[in-house]
């Protein structure tokens, strides 16, 4: 690993200060709703059966430091991110050719891409697809040469249910709070400073992005009143970051939404003769409405599909008039396949969705090179490296299906490898791993504070509402398309992986640094 | 009990309209800070040593029905109530009068006249003071005729740490918000509707009080910067409540404010030469500020004073030259005996402190009879009453004291005295009972939903800025007068004690109703 960027931080507390800090950090979090419902280890369901009990969620005490030419870049190249995953998502037969070589493997996409084609038979009723878009990148340091500058690297693009847009919104306003209330150490000034904290605005950006799509729905097919449904998992601990999503929607644009559970779908909705959703509250069965758009904060784990019902209720919402927030097909683009396609060095695929060439080369500048484990040349170069001990090390072999977990690092890949038939090894990609400069930072969770090395993860929303376009020669046209605010997780360096509400991270904010 | 005013109130809900409120109210709650810290009945200090868990605050599912004109009336005369008691607080001559007759039978009492005596003898060197009141008030129907016109009747007026300004602004938003969103049966729409319920804006109106005396303070004295400091108990579960005032002051003024517990107040602030009031945070202790504002949270009841140094701290506090919020004299002016002496039967001390005949009778006309058990003829009728099991069980005896609690009720009257040495009894006032009209509600708290007949207790704010009057014949002048939102707590009719945060209660809103 490189030399620490910044050895001084977080600065050092007296037990005094770091007191003061927590208290007010502990009562400013749930006087905003930067919360979580505590995991069933901190408070059992017996003890709290109709759980009304909340938590701070994990959260850094401080801001982590992040080059600003890295935050910058991130934000500025979203929209051509935005842009690139509409095109693919738009471009059926490209993601059927890519498709295609996964559905063999990974029964998940097959079925997801069933689906789709029952749709497609039948007719598609809705142009329009809305993507709530997070594109997750670390900040690379070049391991062999300290002075290369230091780059954004992509780790995933996230087509379906991003979260912790809600929470990323109070957590640069609790860091902000805590710098103004002098809870940072006035030695610290020079690095913790209100010029170098970034707002972000996650939540309400976000939410205009449902409200962009309620609104270009148009008027109600059934006379009954319009909603924007949130598909969920239940139960959700993560559940304030959604609904401070709900609530910026209802406040901003008075906008009616319901939360259905994926697994009442069958039982709550139904489709009119042609095909507009309908959402009937279990609470007000004769009070029904017609649903603009689906916004699944389910649906995108095998998990979430335990019966044949759920893949029917995917297939009734995917087959309704409302506007998914994503589409089948935009939910498979996010595939890591797709990603590895696009980062295969040499691919000849992204200037064919990204036709502007500066734009083009921005966007490949973050990709980390990624191999599939395949026939091809880029595939057969991967195996060498993968199998080999020597290069294995600076790799990490992940499976294509979404929803994080299950990654293999370095060292461990020829022996995972070595296990498995070789006929499986398509269903990974080989990245390289990004090698983040080491940070350190201080983590609450569930009341214990955590100092030590951590590891930073930004992730950039985006938000873009497109025409699909209906018929050859007609490939749509994107109706809006915005940058809508930023995300960083922090996690310790001991553990290589992510997800806040899985335990293993915080939701943090950035303190731009020049580097 | 007359007959129930609201015999179909609350609506009857299905168990998925209920399921529906509740998720929404639980949820809306700890996204918006509607919370108190768990009691440690519910979660254990040794489950949670660090205190990151909150919980919803106990409140009302339903907004409970009003009467429009007794709400409306107990607003208009808020000002009136404010300048009633900023008149005793500048009286000295009269308020040591009432005092003078305590000071034997209340230690607590002796204890706070004399430390005014002290600051007095040496003289005090800030001429303004400040008060958040809280005027509190129950519906009373006459008994004897269900047709007489239901009137507000004063429970007590609050001149010292008046509570839940904060979480009052956020129950009425979360009624709201429950009905924008058809939580509560269309059936209900007569009753419950947008423009029968009242926002209370009290967290704002409250920060902006403390707001004003910080201006009106002036410049600094010792040129460092100003600063508000909350005196508080340690450790408080209702602490959302405050926190939402330091919010409110911070955002809207850009007022700093500090958490002093009330026991650290010797450690943590010191008296220049001039008497300008220094706080030195224990976490930065080279950046102390000069206070310009002291808001008691704390230190109105003899428990806040276990040791002889917490009388030094109040000493210090009302020495300096810091406007306190209340003063000594304004506190005083709070004690139960001065609500007697002002409702005693044909009193002529209003007239004293409201010129005003008008303004003098509407708040007259929200006095409850209140009798002392002394010599005076008042004094002699009212312990006949009260020692009679036949006419006791209309009354109330109340301590003098300040705080809540232990008050005896009806048939539990004669008993009690009975065994309480004669001399005692005037630290009692003898109150005649307010029959409220039958009404029903659900609360939650804890988690546990508890339907019920129940009471509801009107609490108006006011805030009252006034200079003392430095001299024979300056009886000094109000600067700012104004009513600040309003409270209405709920608690079973079964309990006879009040007080939301001691677990009696719940924090609710107020639908207004043309009865």
């Amino acid at each position: 690993m490189a030399p620490p960027l910044y050895p001084e931080y977080p600065p050092e507390l007296s037990s005094n200060e770091q007191q003061y800090l927590l208290s007010n950090l502990k009562d400013w979090s749930i006087a905003h709703g930067l919360a979580v419902r505590p995991a069933p280890s901190f408070v059992s369901q017996q003890q709290d059966p109709s759980g009304v009990l909340a938590t701070t969620a994990p959260v850094t005490l401080f801001p982590s430091p992040f080059p600003r030419t890295c935050f910058e870049e991130g934000l500025a190249i979203q929209k051509a991110y935005n842009e690139l995953y509409s095109a693919i998502a738009r471009d059926e037969q490209w993601l059927q050719s890519i498709v295609e070589e996964l559905i063999g493997i990974d029964d998940f996409v097959a079925k997801l891409w069933q689906t789709h084609l029952a749709v497609k038979r039948e007719g598609y009723v809705q142009d329009l697809s809305l993507g709530l878009f997070r594109s997750d990148y670390m900040v690379h340091s070049d391991p062999l040469n300290s002075r290369t500058p230091l780059v954004l690297k992509q780790v995933e693009f996230n087509t379906i249910a991003s979260s912790f847009g809600g929470l990323s919104s109070q957590v640069s306003t609790l860091h902000n709070y805590l710098l103004a209330i002098d809870a940072y150490p006035s030695s610290a000034s020079t690095i913790i400073n209100a010029d170098a904290l970034r707002q972000s605005k996650s939540a309400s950006l976000l939410a205009e992005g449902l409200a962009a799509a309620h609104i270009a729905y148009g008027a109600s097919q059934s006379g009954r009143p319009l909603c924007v449904l949130f598909v969920v998992q239940e139960p959700e601990r993560n559940i304030f970051d959604q609904r401070h999503l709900e609530y910026a929607l209802h406040a901003a644009s008075g906008v009616r939404s319901f939360r259905l559970p994926f697994h009442r779908t069958l039982k709550d909705t139904q489709l009119d003769s042609n095909r507009t959703l309908i959402y009937i509250p279990p609470n007000s069965p004769s009070s029904a409405y017609e649903v603009t758009t689906v916004y699944f904060r389910a649906g995108y784990s095998p998990d979430d599909y335990p019966r044949e019902e759920e893949w029917t209720a995917r297939l009734r919402l995917e087959r309704s008039r409302a506007i998914k927030c994503p589409s089948i097909l935009t939910h498979l683009a996010g595939c890591k396949k797709i990603q590895q396609v696009l980062a295969t060095p040499h691919s000849p695929h992204l200037e064919r969705f990204l036709p502007d060439e500066g734009v083009a080369s921005r966007v490949l500048a973050t990709f980390a090179p990624i191999y599939p484990l395949d026939q091809s040349d880029a595939g057969l170069e991967a195996k060498k490296l993968a199998t080999d001990p020597n290069s294995a090390i600076r790799y990490v072999l992940k499976p294509q299906r979404e929803g994080g977990g299950n990654n293999i690092y370095r060292q461990s890949i020829p022996t995972f490898l070595e296990a498995l038939p070789e006929t499986h090894w398509p269903a990974y990609i080989l990245m390289e791993m990004i090698e983040p400069p080491p940070l350190r930072n201080v983590i609450l969770r569930n009341g214990e504070v955590q100092k030590g090395g951590v590891i930073g993860e930004l992730g950039v929303y985006g938000v873009c509402l497109w025409r699909n376009g209906s018929s050859k020669g007609d490939v749509g046209e994107i109706l809006q398309n915005r940058e809508a605010g930023y995300l960083l997780r922090t996690k310790g360096d001991k553990s290589e992986e992510g997800g806040v509400a899985a335990g293993f991270g915080a939701v943090d904010s950035c303190l731009l640094v020049d580097v």
